[in-house]
């Protein structure tokens, strides 16, 4: 079991170093980076293509497309005209900082003001892999229920942003049962610190905030 | 690179002896044992719950509950009077053969005709390990989309059944896209046997032709 725990060690402090360096190179250019992570299905990739559309004139955005298999997200991207390069992590769980690093290098850095890295759907493994970016950003969908901030703590209590999506199917006869305040509650007693926002990338309710938090970001002295 | 592999062998094959010692128990009694994946708020507890009760008199369950923290999927399920052991990952992404082996030896099998597993909601991680189950279940709600089973098609190439939940989200004015036949299809075509039941858990539609199947498998020799 030591040899495990050992192997484990280097294999973080290996990601670690590659987290450093995008860390580095992203501050250098005066680039924002931010790493969404959640369940499969909660819908990062409309909420990319709509915030990308919407901020388009004010923001310039680059994307890192992170699946086990197929480039249908990073197609989705490109066709808002958005820079976009697909990983294949060919079954791997998450992604890593050197598989970013290579995609950081592909991507024309120096015409971007943010990167959104978009990760495995996956809410648990992707929160212990650092990857040099400036924020983690934890999206749940109301159909997924409002007990997943106590039954998946980890990243609730690492992200600087809690998206709740979907909120369009809480509105007239819904037939979601989802408590918002009990999972703003429950964020913030893993999180003081956290931002939330309800959305729906479908309709754009609430998005507004969630641009204007953006905006603040861009703006931002490292 | 050539320790972790090693290492990542090791951890698979000491799974595997106790996949074995766990199959070699169950069909000893003649139980049967499935193994539900799917990933954060599929509904795979909803299911499990309604399940067992509908079925009670016909069939005695005990089900095995994986969860990083938390013992409230548990506490769901004793509430149908079914036995239950949770198990805490303590934020590990998947259930181990030796998590399951310990919960069997705690669970009355000698009174139970079928068990199972519900693993710790991830669409990726628990497919890789095998648990001594008679086959794997996989759950995909609608409001995942339906672009799932060819973005994450390990599971779906290796699951007995495919139960398509929460279908009363998709009954009349409905808010979420989802083409259902799309979904038959691209899952076929990783897995010819795959057996495909669209269910509501919350409405019982459906449930029917899914208790059917479980019936078949409970009457079937080992």
């Amino acid at each position: 079991m030591s040899k495990k725990v050992d192997v484990g060690k280097k294999i973080l402090r290996a990601n670690e170093t590659y987290a450093l360096r995008n860390s580095q190179l992203l501050r250098r250019g005066n680039k924002k980076c931010f790493n969404l992570i959640s369940s499969p299905g909660s819908g990062k990739t409309t909420l990319l293509v709509r915030t990308i559309s919407d901020l388009s004139g004010a923001m310039d955005f680059g994307v890192i497309e992170g699946d086990l298999q197929t480039d249908i997200d990073a197609e989705r991207i490109r066709a808002t005209k958005a820079p976009a390069i697909q990983i294949n992590t060919e079954g791997a769980c998450h992604l890593s900082a050197a598989q970013v690093h290579g995609a950081l290098e592909q991507l024309p850095l120096d015409d971007l003001d943010l990167v959104f890295i978009e990760n495995v759907g996956n809410l648990v493994c992707p929160s212990a892999f650092e990857l040099g970016e400036d924020g983690k950003i934890v999206v749940l969908s109301v159909a997924e229920g409002d007990d997943k901030p106590i039954k998946y703590p980890g990243i609730f209590a690492k992200s600087k942003v809690l998206l709740v999506n979907k909120i369009d199917l809480l509105a007239g006869d819904s037939r979601v049962d989802f408590d918002l305040d009990r999972v703003k509650t429950d964020a913030r007693k893993l999180n003081k610190e956290i931002a939330i926002f309800p959305v729906s990338a479908k309709t754009g309710q609430g998005m507004d905030d969630w641009y204007d938090w953006l905006k603040t970001q861009v703006r931002s002295p490292q």
